[in-house]
């Protein structure tokens, strides 16, 4: 199966537009995973079984694992999610993109070392840099487009000579040219909904990847409104802190699956 | 001594610009190291010995490493060079950029895991995407602007309606606020060597890290004639290919010594 047709499965199947962030800061575990042999790896498994059943997709974000020196506990969790969760699409977030034979590389990490089923990269250096991801029809390639920081404006917000802002540029090319084996998603944060909604109009179907919701204040109506396709779905919702964390004591676990429920129903709430 | 003033004295104490990229596949490792415990640290060490008179710069290629599951040979090769080279600078390229929290584990991967001098970044995400890079006075940042890749054009070439190359408004960005330790280098590939001249106007003296000399074929008159600044310096002219594999042999450490000095001599006869 493609990840964009696991994708499609997951969202029905889990009735769940939601996506976990598995962004684990060694300094926030909770005290009773932090002496175990491979607390960042106790802390995910536990985090991924509380919440499997109410996912569409879960996104490690690779910085923390590469930060960490913990790149084995990465792996851990990725084998763990293939062989307990098969049906659950991963996104590794690396927001990668090189030259040539670099990039190669790259794919490499994303798809072989860690078998992700998709992975983010960043538009910058053309399609060309992209093109070893592009070129894995099984795989997803989620390319960055609006982010949801506050400083993303500073080169996405640039208006072209033609009037438009170069990140609807961006989601034109991330929708077209790009999108030859019809396996790209885009980045779009919800911290700024009506950019979002002119992505959507650009982009037709094409899935949005979306943070910022939660720890980062996004508006969870707005995105809805503006950003849903026809079917009620096109949307992977990300929240990492305001589930992982919900709790810091030895119920972090269940915590942790109320507070991806609650976000869940919230947003089926809403569509 | 922070990264900018280790520059400049490898800049005068080797007389040259030569960068060599460490970017070791294990495909195309010389048959002679293949077979030892750690390969690719070998190829490194033997790299380094032969080329360090000759150098101002060594740039591992993170992707390398990461794609092919030997974080701890790049640990060891960095390590290697703290210790036995200390006076050369170590740009960890990377091409690294993300939101606030995440981007700070970047940070720490490059600089504090690692221990590099400089790292390279992405610029599509802002400035406040680099902060945790910027923000420590004592490490260089590498940001892309123009980057040695065809496909580079279609995003850095979109021109803004002040009639502006979105490269040209990055390089002002680079040089100008994001500046604010006087610690920026910009990533201007050789392809482009007339482009490269327009971007030295732009940014006055800050350095140009030039990658795409020797296998991306680019023009070293032209790189010159457009890239230097008044004191011959200003620039870190990148080779991987062209200096690490110029014998597949046992000479393989020989003839990378030779390639270095041949590149650094048809430069300096340049300059």
């Amino acid at each position: 199966m493609t990840f964009m047709e696991k994708l499609s499965k997951a969202w029905k199947d889990g009735n769940s537009l939601v996506c976990v962030g598995l962004d684990p800061d060694k300094a926030k575990l909770p005290a009773c995973v932090r002496s175990l042999p491979h607390p960042i790896f106790e802390f995910n498994r536990a985090i991924i079984d509380a919440t499997c059943r109410d996912v569409c997709c879960y996104k490690p974000q690779a910085a923390y694992y590469a930060g960490q020196g913990v790149d084995d506990e990465l792996l851990m969790t990725m084998e763990y999610l293939r062989k307990h969760h098969p049906e659950i699409p991963v996104i590794l977030d690396a927001k990668r993109a090189d030259i040539g034979n670099t990039t190669k590389m790259y794919a490499m990490e994303a798809f072989d070392r860690y078998g992700a089923d998709a992975v983010t990269v960043n538009p910058y250096m053309g399609m060309d840099a992209l093109k070893p991801f592009l070129d894995r029809a099984d795989k997803g390639v989620v390319v960055l487009c609006r982010t949801s920081n506050a400083g993303a404006r500073e080169i996405q917000e640039l208006r072209l000579e033609n009037g438009q802002f170069l990140y609807q540029r961006v989601a034109q090319l991330i929708a077209g040219p790009w999108n030859y084996n019809g396996n790209t998603m885009l980045v779009a944060g919800a911290t700024f909904p009506q950019e979002l909604g002119e992505i959507r109009r650009l982009v037709g179907r094409t899935p949005l990847l979306v943070p910022g919701i939660g720890a980062q204040g996004g508006d969870l109506e707005g995105v809805l409104k503006h950003g849903l396709t026809g079917d009620g779905t096109g949307l992977v919702i990300n929240s990492s802190r305001g589930i992982i964390y919900a709790s810091s004591g030895t119920d972090f676990a269940e915590a942790a699956a109320a507070a991806c429920r609650e976000l869940k129903n919230a947003i089926n709430a809403l569509r």
